[in-house]
Formats: structure tokens, sequence, C-alpha cells
């Protein structure tokens, strides 16, 4: 079976699509900005269940993996516009009201504005599109294809605790009735939180060579990074800022192929590493010359090439 | 049960939503340019049946309803962004590749650049939401709230066709083995065209005070150009565009009720109406003071006020 990435790449060369393929597309607004736009598809029983969250956050985290998009661009967003297929059934409940409300809460904090989209109703199950636009300095954009050999590579916060708590739904577990280093790993998928602020800090300071957000994993989404910029990585297993309350799951998994923490992993050349030093980012290793490929290298110092596995969501 | 008009216009005025309620959203893009912005979301077996049309078809008309609402403003289309959830069992098939390929025929036709979506799997049918973008000189969107008591109304092309030929599909009716009248009310349900020259040329010349484009049916949509000019409409019944064709079916769809025609409606002021002449747009009454009241006249002088029927999406 094809894969989504498969299916774009296709497409894109089938039908010559140069805006495609990065975090975002960028597109001329002004003499001095670009506009970036975004688009995230989410649909229940494959992207969210019911039983497992609440409207608002579900409302909260289809916003925030669109504005995670924005700040993988280092871009500030601006407007948005959803769309919303309801069931019949949804309809007249209070599911839609407790939607739009978390929608609106996450919206207000990043003074987002929402300016269209469209309601319809759906035969069964929920499909939520959430489109945003954002703006950056014109040519500031921080794209997947700027990283050269000797880069740093970095990551902001922890890693696995969205597939951690994933698991641990999945496991039965709610978020009530679960101690609090499980609630922390729960809320890490529940509610994801977008990494604006250290996105612009890069692209205003001309900081990072490249950027892509972990939406796939870090496995997954640093290939795609290598391949964009036609080079290779390396990185360390013991600098990997694993999430702590991992040790609350017994077989937890791999901050590699874990999905959806919606961090930032950039690159930075070596003459700007002094730099940011003020930012909560993590060096985990270094861009090679080995195109597409990703190596770790683990505590006996032995080197592991690894398949871009990550957190297929097709 | 609450309408999507009704919760729309609960959404507004809860969050003080002012870009919405038009065709398009407008934004400010540069000093000579307004952006304009819109989303329609098409969901298998509401919107659509898989067995009455083509992959193409579909494709096709996901694009040409935005469209629509792009030429309802006078702007001209840009770029597009496409979000479609798949079920499992129609991804290895041919459906997506030919989905897309009626959407990238039509694309060309209007210069319209895809620049992102998504793409994802859901449990059951297919949902689209279809997004574009486009541009308009800067304040010169026709906007549904312009028209002035004694403004006369205008609509493109024919009235009715559209519904006509999803009677003949729901009566069992497909385009093959159909003759060539009933083919063609199959095909204005099937294959909707966007009327981007009109809308473009109304803006051009500054000659409409309003406009709408006709998706839910005639006293739907100019009930909701009514409400937003603060006006009334009195029209003639006998001076309506009924398509030709619609004599092939027993019991026809009024002209009032009809929904997804994707013409244009639009007011003119009376020092403007010679210059219209030459557009193939029909007239068929005026703007009243009677403030949300749409009134017929018929062919005995009687005049009838009509609830704004249409045709309801939700």
């Amino acid at each position: 079976m094809r894969s989504e990435f498969q299916f774009i790449e296709n497409l894109k060369s089938k039908y010559s699509l140069d805006k495609i393929g990065d975090d975002c597309a960028i597109l001329p607004k002004d003499a001095r900005t670009d506009l970036l736009l975004t688009a995230d598809l989410l649909v229940e029983d494959i992207d969210f269940r019911l039983e497992w969250t609440t409207p608002e956050l579900i409302g909260a985290k289809a916003l925030a993996v669109s504005l995670s998009d924005i700040a993988a661009m280092g871009g500030e967003p601006k407007w948005a516009m959803l769309s919303i297929g309801i069931p019949e059934y949804e309809w007249d409940g209070e599911f839609v009201d407790r939607f739009y409300e978390g929608w609106f809460t996450l919206a207000r904090h990043h003074h987002v504005e929402l300016v269209g989209g469209d309601v319809s109703r759906t035969p069964q199950k929920i499909v939520i599109d959430s489109i945003v636009g954002g703006e950056i300095r014109k040519g500031k954009a921080i794209l997947r294809s700027g990283a050269k050999v000797g880069d740093h590579i970095f990551v902001t916060g922890q890693l696995g605790g969205a597939a951690g708590g994933l698991m641990l739904l999945e496991a039965g577990f709610h978020y009530s009735g679960s101690n609090r280093k499980r609630q922390e790993l729960i809320t890490r998928q529940l509610r994801p939180t977008p990494q604006l602020t250290i996105g612009k800090y890069l692209s205003l300071h001309n900081l990072a060579s490249s950027m892509i957000d972990l939406s796939d994993g870090l496995s997954s989404d640093l290939t795609h990074l290598c391949c964009a910029s036609i080079v290779g990585a390396r990185i360390e297993a013991d600098k990997l800022p694993i999430h702590p309350n991992l040790s609350e799951i017994p077989n937890p998994p791999t901050a590699l192929d874990s999905g959806e923490d919606f961090e930032l992993l950039f690159t930075v050349p070596p003459s700007k590493i002094s730099k940011i030093t003020s930012l909560h980012a993590t060096y985990i290793g270094e861009i090679t010359s080995k195109q597409g490929i990703v190596e770790v290298i683990d505590t006996d110092g032995n080197i592991w090439t690894i398949p871009a596995g990550g957190y297929w969501h097709f």
C-alpha cells in the first residue's frame, strides 16, 4: 500500500507542485512579508477518540497542530479557517459548542482570527479540517531544505511523551484516576503545545539553517529534513531528551519513533551555536554528508542506520 | 434542530467574527490587493454519491464550488489547498488519481495552483475540504451587503437545472442512457460552471452593488443578500430564466427553491443598467425597503411573500 508521503511525492512530480513539501506553503504577500499556509485534517477514530478526550481538547488540538506548522517555519499565525463535518446526532448536543470554545481559547491566546470555513453534516464520525494562515518577513521562512553538513541538530522540549500518553489511553487509562506523571503524558497526547516562540526567535535572529516540527516521530521527520536538504544525520542516543515520565510505562515507545510531540527539530551552523544556549533546546547530533541516511550512535559507540519508520499516520 | 445558518450566526455574534458571512472572507494583502478566502466541505453521501458521478467530476466539482465563491465577490482565483480523507479501500484503487486529475483539469483552466492540503484516512466515506484563495483590487470585492432600494436584481444563466439533474439521479436515471435534454440537466448537477468571467467584469467596471452565488437556491440566497443589505426584494415569477429542459421532468423543482446552480445573483443601480446588457444575465425584479422580505409577483399580479426555504444543505 502506498504511503501518504509517496502519494504526495507522486502528486508533486506529476503536477509540478513546487509549493508543496514543507510544513507550510510560502506565498508572496507584500514587499516585506510572505504568507504561510497550512491545512491539517483530523478524523474521528483515526486522529482522536471521543472517549479519550473532551470536545474542548479536540478543538484546541485541531488548531495546535496547524500552529505547530507555522512554528516550524519560524512564522507568526494570523488567521484560520475551520471546516467541520458532524454527524446529525452530535449537532444538537453540546459537542460543537464545546469544540469551538476549546478552539477559540487557544486562538485568542495566539491572536488568531477565525475568518471562514464550512459546516456540514456527515453520515458518521466527526471530520475537522484546520487551516491556518501566518506571516513571516519575506525570505525568512526556515525551510526543511537548508541543513548543511556539520550543522548541529537540536530538538526543543522532551520526546516520547505524546506517544506514551497514547499508549496509556490505548491501555485503558484515563486522565482522571491516573497518577500525576501519567496525567502529564496523557496531556502531551491530548493537548500539544505549538512551539511558536522558539520558532519565531530562530527566524528573527537567523539562527536555524533548517527546521521541521515533530509530528510523525524523530526518525521520520529527521529523514524528511535530510532528504529535503540532501544531507544525512548522525544522532547520539544518550543525548535524546526522553520524557522522564515514560518510566511509568513498562514497555515505553522509543524517542525515535514517537509521534505527535509537536516539538521543533532544527539545525544550527557551528558559528551560531553560542546564540541558542538560552533556548530550551537539546543538542542531539550533527548533519552528515550521507544523503537521506539517519544514523544513531548508541552508548557503546556502535553506529546504527535507522529506517525511516516513525509514526505513520497512514 | 438548528440550521447551519443559525449556527454560524450564533458563532459570529458569540465570538465577534466580522470576517464571516459573505461568500469569501476578505483580508488585506498589499497596498493594491485584497486576499479572498473560501472553504467548502463535501461529504460522500451528503454532497455527492459515487454511483451517480465519476471521480473526475467530484474533483472538478470540489474546486468549482469554491471558485464560485470567488466569482461571487468579483475576484480572481489564484491558489488552492485540498484536504481529502479517504477510506482505506479507496486508497489503492483509482479513485484518488482520477479525483486529482479532474481537479487539476479545472484548476489549470483557471490558472489555480495547488499549494497545500492534507491527506488522511477515514473509517468510512470520502470527505473533501476545498480551500481557494483569490485576489481582487483593494476595496472592490462585491459584498452581499451593498444592495440599495430600487436596485435591479439579475441572475446569470438558467435556474433549476442542477436540482432537476439531482431529481433525475434520485429517480434512478444515469447520464448514459438518458436523452440529451436529461443529460444536460444531470451535467448541471454534476459539473457546475463557476461564473468567474461575469463576476470579474462586474467588479472591474463597478457595476454591481451586491452579489451572491446561487448555491442554496434563489429564495434562500436572495434572502441572505437582503438580510445582509437590510433591504427586501420583489421578483417577477414570469421573468425567472427557468431551465427549459425541466419540461422533461413531470414534477420539476421550482426555480425559487432549486440549489446548486452556481449562477450569480446580483443587484445593479438603475443608473448602470445600460452597461450590463451585453452580459448573459436576466432581470428578475427589484430591491425593496421591506427588510429581509422576499416577495414574488405571479403572472396574475398577485404578490406572495415567500419563506426562505431554498435548498438547505443541513
